[in-house]
């Protein structure tokens, strides 16, 4: 239950589009997108967005709640039947619509054919990435419950310290930190990451039965959910005395992590400010050990748009939020990674992430 | 990480089929169907059945997982580079494949036809449901698997008349529980629902932050994942004195939970079973507010074949896990539901759920 304002501007920037597109409608199905149209938090359900129709359906089970949460972003519900492709063919019949736009990213191959079924004279045109677009430049009101979550996954890294990682597993570690922030009312907004010595260098590392080593570097990676929205970040600590080339690395990813994100600006390509990490790295002779993308969007989701990597074509715009996050991997020995949430500014930046980012001995 | 025993005489399941349907082979994209069929359990993968060759392809990633997880399969591994639909169009041509099934209930439009732009001269067929088909039926191990995940959900039931519901709230107490899980090494296998009073009336309930009161009843629904299993159970806890219309509710969800629990045998139809409890719900007046469907097996997923309801059109078979869950919603008011996890054998069934159904009163 998002308590983030949300409102009919959304739909708008969404008709906006259409017409560019000449779609006369846009069928959302993927719910998170159908969440930030509409404000309905629940599991079941899609909407329909054109210039003059805007409407919602949901099963009975959903009525209620769909009453408390659409209401205010002036979509009109309807409560879908047993035939609701039926439904949707009449109502969108009556509205004219010829050219609806649809998620292709999202429907599979069966829905969208019982879809084509139903929906006689309608064409289903490929659509995916109009609300996506909408969400990768966020509202104050977003901002604000991202900075909630990140603060409070601020608040759990600060208990790293007095609750210690060595000696412990690195399951144990994980179901811990993921009940405190349970505790707190968020829950985690993805399977978080503790991996201790070589198992650091596994950038997915799934935290299992190993038990953290002594004087060995340990990569933590969690973020928190809350009212809807996510937060993400990474920190490598130690837990007591590094080798020289340990320390190095580590050394090397944070300075990397900062020249990146003091590259993060309105304008800037998303592929220069993963150079500018990447560079450093490659400068230094571990370009090969840094195996993934600088950095993505988060909101609603912890992966969304804009990508921040080679591969990225846009340049990054006031309103986004993204992560930083270079990482050296060692196999068989250790891994490093560092990663902020950075809001894009009107003139440049705001680091969201509040935990330090000195290395950290935790005993 | 399943410890439960797979091998290759799954995909042998996969090829009976094939030979049905007139497929050369089957492109499985489904994560739990490649898990099934592969024993991979990674995030990124696929794989391909056919009679005389099966391969998985992952990225540099997964590839050392990979060895481990799936070579006892006997599927070939393939590390999939940049261009892993070249890849896989090589492969499949030179595999002399024209017929290739694929799950259409699982790719979406997009993916389809990246696959269908790559995999030149291959017509691809929509297939969904060969994996799904064949997970209905258990093997031996995964029985074990699932009553394991169920003995320890059963030992986190134990754990409620200790730890207290009234007067607290819903969310401190699915926290609590799932926290429960995962210290024993499980994880819920769906978010559990804690609905006290009037909230018990929605069987989707989430819990939140409402106090649950006393002398009433409150629905726990919860389940626990180990080693890739998933258990479900739920059982509806009185907070003291209750009135004489919602202990006679209780009393008819239990009459006619055992009622259908004693018509799960092979060769029941499944419609039948769910008539089974449907007809002594409705023979009390209650009928309507039993508004879902009796049960859904449960394996891998938590919601899988076969289902039992009025829509359901098959017979029950030895292997199959079920679920058998009447409920009664009084809006406003109450709800109740009790729901046991069945194995059906070859002479009848097997109740896996251990927990009393006796009505547990806890202050």
């Amino acid at each position: 239950m998002s308590t983030a304002p949300t409102g009919p501007w959304r739909a708008e920037g969404v008709t906006r589009e259409l017409s560019e597109r000449g779609l006369d409608a846009l069928l959302v199905t993927n719910l998170v997108n159908v969440r930030y149209l509409t404000g309905f938090g629940g599991t079941s359900g899609l909407c329909v967005v054109s210039e003059g129709d805007r409407f919602f359906m949901t099963d009975f089970r959903y009525t209620e709640r769909a009453e408390r949460e659409v209401a205010p972003t002036g979509f009109e519900r309807v409560e879908a039947g047993r035939e609701a492709l039926e439904q949707l063919a009449e109502r969108m019949g009556r509205a004219g619509f010829s050219r609806v736009g649809f998620d292709d990213a999202h429907l599979t191959v069966r829905q969208h054919g019982r879809y084509a079924d139903k929906l006689t004279g309608i064409e289903l045109v490929p659509a995916a990435g109009v609300v996506e677009g909408l969400r990768a430049v966020k509202e104050e009101g977003e901002l604000a419950a991202i900075r909630a979550a990140s603060a409070l996954a601020d608040e759990v890294y600060g208990l790293v310290p007095e609750r210690g990682l060595a000696g412990r597993t690195e399951r144990e570690v994980a179901n811990e930190l993921e009940h405190e922030m349970r505790l707190r009312g968020a829950e985690p907004s993805f399977p978080s990451i503790v991996a201790g010595g070589a198992n650091g260098a596994l950038p997915h590392a799934e935290p299992g039965a190993d038990v953290i080593p002594r004087d060995a570097l340990v990569v933590l990676d969690m973020g928190c959910r809350l009212d809807g929205y996510c937060s993400d970040c990474t920190r490598t600590f130690a837990t007591g005395r590094l080798s020289d080339d340990a320390s190095a690395v580590y050394d090397l990813v944070r300075a990397a992590q900062q020249a990146a994100l003091e590259a993060v600006a309105p304008g800037a390509s998303a592929a220069a400010v993963d150079s500018v990490a990447r560079e450093l790295i490659t400068a230094a002779g571990h370009g090969e050990r840094f195996g993934h993308g600088l950095g993505h969007g988060v909101g609603l989701e912890v992966h969304e748009e804009p990508r921040v990597s080679q591969a990225a074509e846009g340049e990054l715009e006031p309103g986004n939020v993204v992560t930083v996050e270079p990482g050296v991997y060692v196999a068989g020995e250790l891994g490093v990674r560092i990663e902020d949430l950075v809001a894009v500014t009107a003139s440049g930046h705001e680091v969201i992430s509040g935990f330090t980012k000195d290395l950290v001995t935790v005993a």
